[in-house]
């Protein structure tokens, strides 16, 4: 990270003229936990979002793709406990969504981003949304963004929010984000949704540029399980509000909205891998010395997936035999034959394998960094200038608990 | 499987003219654990191996490929307990155990297939080679398949062993085959090796063919955890004291030869699989309907390898989702409009999910059906004619502890 942002309050509400809600609509039957959440720009934003990659897909994403063909979108309606997937009549209720929240909001059908996350192969009934986003448009609030985050959560143990400030010619610029992870509710998949604000004036196609930048090395160099699921959206709305001149082409403005999207996306990507399900630890893994960035990606990427390496990291041992095995099967073109690795924490570092050879170093010391929340693997591949990083967690009992038991 | 072998006892020890042993020579220290095997034949043999991916190789590998490279051996030696990988003066170590195997044994030096499984990064001593090798080959025996078997696991919970014949041109011919699987020694990863040898006569280049075919759709189908260890390895020893007519080309006589490795390599694969570490089910996947073979391969893994799906198993949950969702996440090119979904049981079968969407079924009935050992989940993508068949096991709290608690 070059630029170092302000992190201020607010969340998705943080930048100008944005409006947010989340309420408990019975959408997860028998509880009163939120389900729906709105997201409302007071005008028409410049839209950019990316998608799973799973070809099995949650329907709502047909229709999101459809509505912000046009680059342009004004609100973000988006339930938990029903994924809207694999389930009879799917498109029609994501389209019945839109028209509902359009007629809320007095907005047009076609500029509404529609979510879903929770069980696939249910039918999601429409009753919910038609009682409930007239009451969630009449709550909607410019202190909104906390109610938002909670309701698009499933399993996930605590909201992710942030909000950042910067300048561009003069005007503060502010980007506010919500995310919800790696929960799952009986019986689904995780799914990783982010709704991102900002009230930069900049076009949909620069916009998109840099959501797909920040993505490719914050979202997607995440993983809990190593399973893609069918409902992924990262979504980010622009109102232009800040007044800035218009960013419609890359140059300074373009790098410095860039850089403060980076910092939201990496910081809504480490909370997401922090709070995998049953996660005890983040684990950070830093590639360089790689022959190219692709590799470093990958290889940071592989090893924070590697089971072997998570089950470790809960067992709290430098394991580090496991860290140069997940190296050597990641694709791509690269030598290992001198890989250096540390570990650390905010209790010291340990330095465990040099050359790709054993290292002596005091075990008592690992186990005692290793024991800590946060952890770091750092990795010198020796042989070229490229780095990349990536964020996991450790898998541990409670990951087999709620992914197996989740009955009892 | 086309073609029905009977299955004799014997295992490597079954074709004529192979002797092995098994014993603790110390290399797994304050243990009486078998830790050395040597397999050998009578008569020189064409030999043919696949090896490990993962571009971090244990040095004994190295040693293996230069030995075969004329197509010839006549004994393997394997020692568990210590990989010989990533610690120092390992190429030079299974060198000297190649030597010391070859003055024991009376045979050349360049004709011996050397193996190592256990932990990495620590530096293996020449010792218990030069002791315990001499003792070894005394010991070989006609029937000394199990104690060889025994002496190459790691975590193992049971030896895995076949053997098959089948007649070619009025001759016997037999196959014999052993395994080590998904055990991890203090502090590795797993590793997977097999030694099959046979008395069938056939040229080192056709056995190359038939071995690589056979572990194409065995050994490479299985997945307990996804990592990929740095010492796998599948060796085969053909004497040829058999005396059928000499297999040099394809035709009827290879196809039969084939068709019976195949039969021993999936054995084998659903023996390890079903052994996986923590295991408590075997899962098989086949897949049909699908538009290649290649296709038919990579969704059957990935459904087998999905953490959520093995996780969903282990809850005896008929989470056809999580199944659908693998397949979405799959690579390649196919459609998952029409995706049919069966899980079946001892106890009985299961329609969970037809044309990609919910179907009704009996939850009760589901979980009697998976509360059985061994689950098949049949998948059709009704697109083409291709199908094929992974194995895998559930992922449950002992393989967390196994790999994460391993110091307690």
């Amino acid at each position: 990270m070059e630029a170092v942002f302000r992190h201020i309050e607010g969340g998705v509400c943080a930048p100008q003229g944005f409006r947010a809600a989340g309420a408990a609509c019975g959408i997860k039957s028998g509880s009163d936990s939120k389900d729906i959440a709105l997201i409302v720009s007071d005008v028409m934003c410049d839209a950019a979002a990316v998608y799973t990659t799973n070809k099995v897909k949650g329907a709502p994403l047909d229709v999101t793709k459809k509505n912000i063909e046009d680059g342009r979108a004004q609100a973000i309606i988006c339930n938990s406990g029903n994924a809207n997937t694999c389930a009879p009549g799917g498109k029609k209720l994501a389209l019945q969504t839109c028209e509902i929240a359009a007629e809320a909001l007095g907005i047009g059908k076609n500029d509404i981003i529609v979510c879903s996350t929770g069980v696939i192969g249910q039918k999601l009934d429409i009753e919910p949304f038609k009682k409930g986003v007239p009451v969630l448009t009449d709550m909607l609030s410019y202190r909104g963004s906390d109610d938002a985050a909670e309701a698009i959560m499933t399993t996930d143990t605590i909201p992710k929010t942030i909000a950042v400030e910067f300048e561009l010619g003069g005007r503060v610029c502010r980007i506010g984000g919500i995310a919800k992870g790696s929960g799952m509710i009986n019986p689904n998949m995780a799914t990783m949704l982010s709704f991102i604000t900002t009230d930069t004036d900049i076009s949909s196609d620069m916009l998109e540029k840099a959501l797909k930048a920040a993505a490719d090395v914050s979202f997607n160099q995440i993983c809990v399980d190593g399973d893609t699921s069918t409902n992924d959206m990262v979504a980010v709305l622009a109102s232009g509000e800040a007044g800035n001149g218009r960013i419609t082409e890359e140059g300074a403005d373009f790098d410095m909205f860039a850089d403060a999207l980076l910092e939201v996306t990496v910081y809504l990507a480490k909370k997401l891998a922090r709070d995998g399900e049953g996660a005890s630890k983040l684990i950070e893994c830093n590639v360089k010395g790689a022959p190219d960035r692709t590799a470093a990606q990958k290889i940071s990427k592989t090893v924070i997936s590697s089971n072997l390496l998570k089950a470790a990291m809960f067992g709290e041992d430098a394991n580090w035999g496991r860290v140069l095995c997940a190296v050597g099967y990641t694709e791509g073109d690269f030598r290992t034959d001198n890989i250096d690795v540390t570990m650390s924490s905010a209790k010291g570092s340990v330095y465990v394998c040099q050359g790709s050879s054993h290292r002596e170093y005091s075990e008592e010391k690992a186990s005692e960094i290793l024991s800590e929340e946060n952890i770091t693997i750092d990795i010198d591949m020796n042989q070229g200038s490229a780095c990349a990083s990536a964020w996991g967690c450790d898998l541990t009992y409670d990951y087999v608990r709620i992914n197996g038991d989740y009955r009892s």
